[in-house]
């Protein structure tokens, strides 16, 4: 319990203005993209790294639960104080995008920097950050680094921890540290920022992030293949990209969401239509484009691909990522709530998963419309079930489990880009042994032997 | 110390054959590249995971040091045997390449695969495996992803890490883990082959190795910048890149090594030439190459660049790429003994710290001749002595360590590729805080509690 001693405590540290316990606050601070709600003690906004190593020593010789917070646009509840204890949120000061370095091309940025901002930023130099998930209008980099973000892009620019040089963070005793450097090849001492990456704020608190950028391709173009079936289109994406194709996304919309595109926001698509293949090619040169776009285009018709569509201009290639970008709002046709989970799964499996998939749902009599960032395997499944029947929704939860479960025995994971927060937290028996998950406890007992930081979550 | 007991219950795990006491292996297997020696106890030869795991909780139980070997062609000691204890050989039997997917585009390999066996395999499937060190004709992938081993096609493709999806290793304790998945995301746990790469062998041993492969680019082309002097050469570097140049590799060599090619080689070079920047592009497409080509002459040639040469066919090629591939022996004209160090900076940061080389050098009144991979930052450093004289020798690593300071000052780091070892162990203190080394130590701690795996390392 943080009493009032302990409270008066922060505010010396970050002043009076800067740590919030009004009924107000603490509602606002209680939820993220769950929709789950826990309340903390506390909210209190640290204005540097200095402040945050002052809280977090204080907290962690007081055993008070700490929990790092960006946007809170997080999935799986990665945000939720779900023992109390104090939010300790970064975008009211740690926010600010600290150096964009045209002559090594790295971006220097605090936590709280939402990724767009830095997108743009970054673009108006003629540089590139390539991560880009879907939550990039409002999510933080603070937050994409400690969930390893992904996002359409990944297929030929991977994730965030692909352009991760450096962090600095606190850790829970307040020591400050560097891990990385801002070079392409470091490799004295434990790779310190590997491991902080996807550690959901259960490590230490990031407070400043450098970023490597590439330059920016000079053009790109938008293709669309239409499928008759899934298993087609699934087939497309693994031989596509094995005959060597690179594209910078290949996002899958499976028959529901097609249908849902269709019945819900009248999108223009062929009766026949059962799924559908979408992205982008980029290059520096329209002959490399062509020479993608002509891998793409022969190898998705060797698959059953019945209409492959190249956008001639700006208009239509919006038209074809309208598709793709509302595929998520349209699917609530099927059911008032979506259980949203974000498997992952080497490529050459996309067919049998799909279709295993397809028959979970059908034996718990639930609909399951999948989409997502195919080319990288990742796919969101959506069990949608009616989010007023207790009974349903209880069945929805029991279909997830099996889905996870026939994932992890065809060599996938719980998560390609979310994390494992609270919500997949009572999976993790299912995807690691007994020695994997005793040697997580053992990580975490090193850097937080109190276990302050965002206690409760990764089934830690 | 080992004593026959030991020796028995280990016969027990491997075989009589499979563990060695006799003089002859204990030498063979007393030094690696740094040409020191510590002997061994015995030598054990696993033939498979179970063995490994056995052999380990019995060293573990028995506090015996275990230091797990590759080809033992480290430049920092990594695989030596300080402190006694068995080498666990992995290159007589764990030696296999288990699987190149072509549908998912991932090899699955033992840790004693050789990096250029690898290599040729994937490309008869059209393949690539970018990671390139320069020992790679006889350095094993466990020994590569031990050291995150870089190379010169780093400068486009990254290093050992970027391609690292998923281990398997065997804990001090025997426990087998796998950390990662065979999927191009995966955010589930922390990310355990994150802090396995690098790890010089100190945290586990690595016994399976699942590595992304790419599509082979269908042509690439070489180009040789011969500039008057080395600052030209290394503004052309992060300015030709920042203008948005992706060559394969950006290979450099200062004057010293330019006359020690001509002088020891006879390498047909113009008189004035002071420096030079060599490496390839690549691509599928003609015009993606022209493209690439012509960013680096037109930023070449504004650095100061006097002659830009392409290479019409293999043959002019090769002979580009001679001087590049004899550096390291031909710089021998300048002393006995090499002090061979592998410093990285950010790239625009190439040019201060190859004048503070020099400066150092002239201080100490040692020629430090330089070449590398400047298009990612990584120089190989030579301070080169004569080695029958003791005085000059103690200078030489005098040099080292104010080079490393200056290194460390400018945001640079001990190690691009070689790892730390026991070379540069005594400077670990000039890179890492005291908080930063304190976290490694309960990061070796919770993976190795009784501190048997490669003891000695690393400054820990």
């Amino acid at each position: 319990m943080l009493d009032k001693k302990h409270i008066d405590e922060l505010k010396k540290i970050v002043g009076e203005e800067d740590i919030k316990t009004d009924k107000i606050h603490l509602r606002a601070y209680s939820y993220d993209a769950t929709k789950e709600h826990y309340y903390p003690e506390a909210v209190v906004f640290p204005k540097d790294e200095e402040e945050v190593s002052k809280i977090l020593k204080y907290c962690n010789d007081n055993k008070i639960a700490v929990i790092p917070r960006g946007a809170g646009s997080g999935f799986t509840g990665g945000a939720l104080p779900v023992n109390g204890g104090i939010i300790l949120a970064v975008e009211k000061y740690m926010n600010k995008i600290l150096e964009i370095d045209e002559k090594d091309m790295v971006a220097v940025v605090q936590p709280g920097v939402v990724n767009a901002h830095l997108q743009k930023a970054v673009e108006e130099k003629g540089l590139f950050y390539p991560p880009d998930p879907a939550s990039m209008d409002y999510s933080t980099i603070g937050g994409n680094v400690s969930e390893n973000a992904g996002g359409m892009r990944a297929a030929k620019y991977g994730i965030t921890k692909d352009y991760v040089m450096s962090l600095k963070a606190v850790l829970p005793n307040g020591d400050i540290i560097r891990a990385g450097k801002r070079t392409i090849k470091d490799v004295a001492g434990y790779n310190v920022a590997g491991i902080l990456i996807a550690s959901e704020g259960t490590l230490a608190v990031i407070t400043e992030i450098t970023l490597k950028l590439l330059p920016k391709p000079k053009m790109k173009k938008t293709y669309m293949g239409i499928f008759e079936n899934v298993e087609d289109a699934m087939n497309a994406v693994y031989k596509s990209l094995a005959s060597g194709a690179m594209p910078v996304a290949m996002e899958f919309m499976d028959s529901l969401v097609v249908k849902a595109l269709r019945e819900k926001l009248g999108v223009n698509l062929p009766d026949w239509a059962g799924a559908l293949l979408i992205g982008d090619v980029d290059g520096n040169v329209e002959e490399e484009i062509n020479y993608q776009l002509g891998i793409l285009e022969k190898s998705f018709k060797e698959n059953g691909c019945k209409e492959f569509k190249v956008a001639r201009d700006e208009n239509e290639a919006n038209e074809i990522w309208y598709a793709r970008r509302n595929a998520s709002q349209s699917i609530t046709i099927y059911g008032s709530k979506k259980i949203n989970e974000d498997i992952s799964v080497p490529r050459s499996k996309l067919p049998d998963a799909l279709r295993v998939i397809t028959q979970i749902g059908e034996k718990y009599g639930l609909v399951v419309p999948c989409f997502g960032h195919a080319g990288d395997g990742n796919i969101h499944v959506n069990v949608m079930v009616d989010g007023s029947n207790e009974e349903e929704v209880k069945k929805g939860y029991e279909a997830v489990e099996e889905i996870f479960k026939a994932v992890v025995d065809m060599g996938g994971t719980l998560s390609g880009e979310h994390g494992i927060g609270l919500s997949k937290a009572p999976f993790m028996k299912i995807a690691f042994s007994e020695a994997e998950l005793n040697l997580f406890k053992r990580i975490k007992e090193a850097f937080d032997p109190n276990g302050i930081l965002n206690p409760g979550k990764m089934g830690l």
